[in-house]
């Protein structure tokens, strides 16, 4: 059992952020790097980033910082359209080929994008095409072995074994930095391809650009239509070493008629610039001792942003400066967090948190720019500009734990984002799936609610509140958007209009609780009352019959027939049936277990679902369904509050036995670790708070629901200077129930935690025993609000 | 005769200029449009905007302010790509169908772009698709009558019959305002189509973007690759009246996986915003008694840059006001030449006049902003930002015509124009052809730099000098431009290497000297001295053998067979032969007539050039090859100094003769009244020159060469308040010859004019008369300084 005290360290990593957000000079990290001495840097070595990489994890193993701008890391497949899904991170562990090294990756994510300014070091033959990954030396990407790669946070290696080179990567905020040792006496050369992308397809790259500037600085842009429309990034590049030589090449095989513009230049050496859909580049440089030094700063506003970007956080070519700042940050960050438990547990966790503190990402310049949802440039006062905002996902935990965990100013700076990103949105509503500043529409809900309503609700005040809840209300009202007309008509989604209809009107009215939740807070009455109101609106496809949530048509009538187990499209549900989605309604369980028709119905329920006989092969085709428990799909955010239902019904021992199921079999320390998406860090998020022993089933209730530890012992470093401490005795394998609960050496006789008791500091403590000893978990104990209070 | 004296009106409208330029709020026609009062607005009934919009000119009709941003006029046309040429100005007096109303055209030019944001009013059914022009009602199109047309500087208004709608069109620099007058109690529509374009292909439009705002301001952008590669062009409209509903669509047919981000809403109308490569939007309106008054502000910086040109250039809906001030901005314009001569003479002039002020196009926002040759943006300071610089053309006679009749501000815009883009330019060199900031790489030579030159010969001093002559020489010796590699190392360009080889080396060489000119001015005697070397290039191509330029290898022999009339692809000419290309060398025809060996062979050459028996056929595929008389090819820029040689041979009458001829046969006021593209003002500009009695052989020289006047009585009224009078007395048919040329009372015996001469304001008499009574034109009379002083 290790626990250090790094809290000094992070008062002071505020204060620096502070400042840095005054001057609006760098995103934060960049400030904290010199802290070294005082930092907790074994933690690192917990930190897998290979976990996830396989199947279903969709995380990838490249150099980033917290919530960095750049994710410079490996791309190991043709990734073409058909293969989106499993290639989103742009690397699968099962790979033997490296394509090269791009700048930007998402985290986790279901579906895919980004993947830009992918480079590859050659020595020898330089081939234009990526190749077959089948044949070796039929394309620019090289073989790579996993016993010569290395990954931990900020920090990536492998010999691409094709080329005999060496390849390092680490970052800053928003600049990719690379060391390239090539073979001695081998020709040097950079590949840089344009035109590869995650998610790729004919067509996909809509226009870019290549520059060679007269100080040796390469600059360029892309504009692409994948996931995000019209989405534009920009880049400067510089070397270590002199520009021996460069060529450009537009590989889109087009009519010379159209090219009539292309360059001066009438060989690929001559052209000092390019623009077009195909882009290659390559640059030689004269072979050294040294190894070859790459700096790519990125910029969503315009190259000379980028220019200045790389100015401001990465000046020379001093790689180990900035491998060591890199991982200094995430010692700093990791050291949020200690935990004493096996070394699974602990390998498991700080993975976790490392993946959980990879999103949302900066997306604004040095300067303050930004382009916004209106992809247009903007200027961010006050705040930093965030993006890649998975919200369907990330309001569930992922933003919850970051509240908990990261300076109130973080979340202020996404509440201003998103505030932001809703006065400049075309359609005037706040971020659904945000990528990189661009609306994806991706998913359902307007999850962006919940995150700003829980962070009010948490007393985080950063923001202008009367804003912030108007912004809300005008979200959930905008009658185009998901078919929110049908919903304010009708008080609920008609599935003959609308095929994720019954899923949507359970996380509408979910949403719509949060709106009545601040406006609660901050005296609005009205509101309050309109969305109080609204949060009820589960109930209209809430079929009592047969007790599901069903899809119901515009008539009044359920559809026929009705099977709960039908997924996907065609199902009235997104990702998921009505096994998931029909309990949930955190902000009204005790209206769902009166219209069941008690509570042992509800513990019925649950039971059914978990101990459903599935075929797997049934949900096969339906993206996003893995990590299945009977009907429980743990790979997928509208199970992850299921478990602690249990509680509701009066059955902690039911929900500790769930989750002990879940956390071991779904969670390990390997690459095929994570049994779904890692979702920017909810699968993750999810596991943290697990494994201390609590959940937000219900994110703006500052309530958190009690479940059972899974660490030894473990302490939250909270950024008020407080600290939590978790402890849990006696636990084994067979000690798996909570027989005793007290907080700061008082009896706990709730079934749940407030949020001020855990922001006070203090200690849970957990006495773990067998099922026949289980008494907390058998005495009578107060339930959460929408239980005991409705 | 009607000499009307506006000189203080213009002395004022400078003024404002300035006051513009300082508060860098507005282009200047902007602050003059309340001068109605003293302006003579008459002569703008001498202009017919419709010559030219027949075969060859390539001019428009539609509504424009001088050099402004915005040219608001109907397109007639399919304009697919094999008919770019043909509908390089969108529309052609020939059709019977109008598509719409776009907002940017080329005046003339050879190539083509533009066409962007159309919109087409329509009552009734609303048609999506263009339509064929062939099949009444099959599209949005709609059939018009030239008795229903009517079009003046700064106003176009049509009839559309199928719609039975009035449309007119008017314009301030960056605002084109259309009004729609509806036929009562029909629906009223105003669709808009992002697709359609002016040298259109699929594929042009990379991207676009529109969007309805809460205030009912509709924005948006497209991106386009067409002449300009990646161009991207933004606007907002504004409507007078309500918007009752609007749709969105997009039509381009793409597999729906790809549009999982399109929109919000399910229908056309529910969407309040879209992006794609097919955006076609319909607009509609409540019919009532007054007409639809539409506003639309261009930027190529942004949606926001868009939004505030319009409200600092249109803030209301007053189309007549808008009108009077286009209308009174054009009469001052016009009022800086005042010509007494016969009726077409005076159309054909005054029509010309208007031409030549219509480019360059002011190509920055209000607050200075614009969009670079790096496609990014940058902010003007102490100057306008202007483009569409077909200085292939211009720099002949169109720029040295506004060297005299514009401020110099509007010449120091230029050059400073010319200087960022340089600045700005991914190559380091200064434009070519530049379209609104991006480089389209069209046609040969480095014509900035005489344009440079001539300014700062004339002395024009608002720009840094220094920075000048650098970018000239930084131009010129670029070696991966138009094999500028091979020139200088070479001497010439080697047709083996560029099939545009011998006309190449025949324009450097002339630009050349005229960096020669400027460094002697300014003292750079070593620039000077290599630059007056490279000037004497010419000689390199030309064989003594037969007297002629002819294509060279790059071993140094000339390529046989050799056929001074095989023109275009092949023959090492660009847009002509040899016929045009062996005597341009006005910066030496003291060489190029020792090199043929007397006065009297090229004047013999002249001869066998006008004289040619040819087959026209034999020409028709070679773009720009029109108005030919013999091999003098009048309709492209090569010729345009031809006629004036034979006054260096010591012929003036051949040169009057000549010029006779081609004025005669080659301009009428009509619109097939143009022989070939006006190229941005370049074959107007002719006109003005020649006809006033003299022309700017060699720009750069501060020298005007003498030909015959075409006018009886013409005032220019100087920038500098001083006027310049021509007169010519006794001029008819049969008195075709100079007798008797006076400058301020006393005999010119040279036989050219001093630019410094035009500036300081006085009276040039011609007196006519038959042939054998033209004394002046047999007198020994100083000759141009390119034979008398070398």
């Amino acid at each position: 059992m290790k626990i250090l005290q790094s809290s000094t360290v992070l008062v002071c990593t505020r204060r620096l952020c502070l400042a840095a957000i005054l001057l609006e000079l760098a995103w934060c990290p960049q400030f904290v790097s010199s802290q070294t001495a005082t930092v907790p840097q074994d933690r690192l070595a917990e930190v897998n980033p290979f976990i996830g990489t396989g199947p279903e994890g969709h995380t990838f193993p490249g150099a980033t910082l917290p919530f960095g701008m750049v994710q410079l890391s490996p791309d190991t497949q043709i990734r073409a359209f058909k293969q989106s899904y499993k290639w989103a991170s742009g690397y699968r562990y099962e790979d033997s080929t490296i394509l090269g090294f791009s700048h930007t990756h998402f985290s986790g994510s279901g579906h895919s994008d980004l993947g830009d300014f992918l480079v590859q070091p050659i020595s020898g033959e330089v081939r234009l095409e990526p190749g077959d990954v089948e044949k070796p030396l039929s394309g620019y990407g090289s073989r790579f072995s996993h016993k010569q790669e290395h990954a931990e946070p900020g920090y990536y290696s492998v010999d691409l074994q094709d080329y005999g080179v060496h390849a390092e990567l680490t970052a800053t905020a928003r600049v990719g930095v690379h060391r390239y040792s090539f073979p001695s006496g081998k020709p040097e050369h950079l590949l840089m391809d344009l035109r590869s992308s995650i998610y790729n397809y004919a067509g996909k790259v809509l226009w870019s650009r290549l520059r060679i500037r007269e100080d040796g600085t390469v600059t360029g842009m892309r504009e692409t239509r994948g996931w995000a429309p019209g989405r534009q990034l920009y880049f400067a590049m510089r070397f270590s070493q002199p520009l021996m030589r460069h060529s450009l090449y537009d590989r889109e095989p087009l009519a010379v008629e159209y090219k009539g513009f292309k360059t001066p230049g009438t060989t690929p050496e001559d052209t000092q610039a390019m623009e077009g859909r195909g882009l290659v580049a390559v640059f030689d440089f004269t072979p050294t001792s040294s190894p070859l030094i790459v700096k790519v700063a990125l910029s969503s506003v315009s190259e000379e942003g980028a220019v200045a970007n790389m100015d401001a956080e990465v000046p020379g070519f001093d790689f180990d400066a900035v491998h060591a700042a890199a991982k200094s940050t995430w010692a700093l960050k990791l050291g949020v967090l200690d935990i004493s438990a096996g070394e699974d547990v602990r390998k498991n966790l700080y993975t976790a948190l490392y993946h959980a503190m990879m999103s949302p990402n900066l997306s604004m310049d040095v300067d303050g720019s930004y382009r916004g949802p209106d992809n247009q440039v903007h200027r961010a006062k006050g705040f930093h500009f965030v993006s890649n905002l998975s919200l369907w996902d990330t309001y569930r935990a992922e933003q919850p734990l970051m509240t908990l965990l990261e300076p109130q100013e973080r979340t202020s700076d996404l509440v201003n984002s998103m505030l932001a990103s809703q006065n400049y949105s075309p359609f005037g509503i706040l971020p659904i799936w945000q990528e990189q500043g661009i609306e994806t529409w991706c998913m359902i809900g307007y999850h962006a609610v919940p995150e700003i309503a829980d962070a009010y609700m948490k007393g985080i005040r950063g923001f202008d509140a009367d804003l912030a809840l108007k912004a809300m209300v005008t979200s959930a009202t905008y009658a185009p958007y998901g078919s929110l007309g049908d919903y304010m008509k009708l008080g609920y989604v008609p599935v003959d209009h609308d095929d994720e209809a019954a899923s949507k009107t359970m996380e509408y009215a979910f949403d719509d609780w949060t709106i009545s939740r601040m406006a609660s807070a901050t005296k609005n009455k009205e509101v309050a009352a309109e969305f109080g109101h609204r949060a009820a609106n589960w109930r209209n496809n809430f079929n009592v019959k047969d007790g599901f949530v069903e899809p119901r048509l515009a008539n009044g009538e359920y559809r026929v027939p009705f099977d709960p187990a039908k997924a996907g499209a065609g199902s009235g549900f997104t990702e998921g049936n009505a096994w998931q989605y029909s309990w949930y309604q955190p902000q009204d369980v005790q209206g769902l277990i009166n219209l069941l028709g008690g509570k042992q119905k509800l513990v019925s329920k649950l039971d059914a679902m978990f101990d459903a006989k599935i075929d797997t092969k049934d949900y096969a085709a339906v993206e996003d369904i893995s990590g299945m428990i009977g009907q429980y799909i743990h790979g997928n955010e509208p199970s992850h509050h299921l478990a602690y239902l249990y509680d509701y019904a009066g059955e902690p021992l039911r929900t500790q036995e769930r989750l002990r199921n879940i956390v071991q079999t779904q969670y390990r320390p390997a690459p095929d670790g994570l049994v779904g998406n890692d979702d920017l860090g909810q699968m993750s998020a999810w596991l943290i708070f697990t494994s201390l022993g609590f959940y937000p089933v219900a994110p703006g209730s500052n309530e958190y629901v009690i479940g059972r530890p899974f660490v030894d012992e473990a302490t939250m470093h909270l950024p008020n200077g407080k600290s939590f401490h978790v402890v849990a005795t006696g636990m084994s394998d067979q000690n798996a129930y909570v027989t005793s609960l007290t907080l700061n050496g008082k009896p706990l006789t709730r079934m749940y935690l407030r949020h001020e008791e855990l922001m006070a500091g203090g200690e849970l403590r957990f006495v773990m025993g067998p099922k026949a000893e289980a008494k907390w978990s058998r005495e009578h104990l107060e339930l959460p609000f929408s239980i005991s209070k409705q």
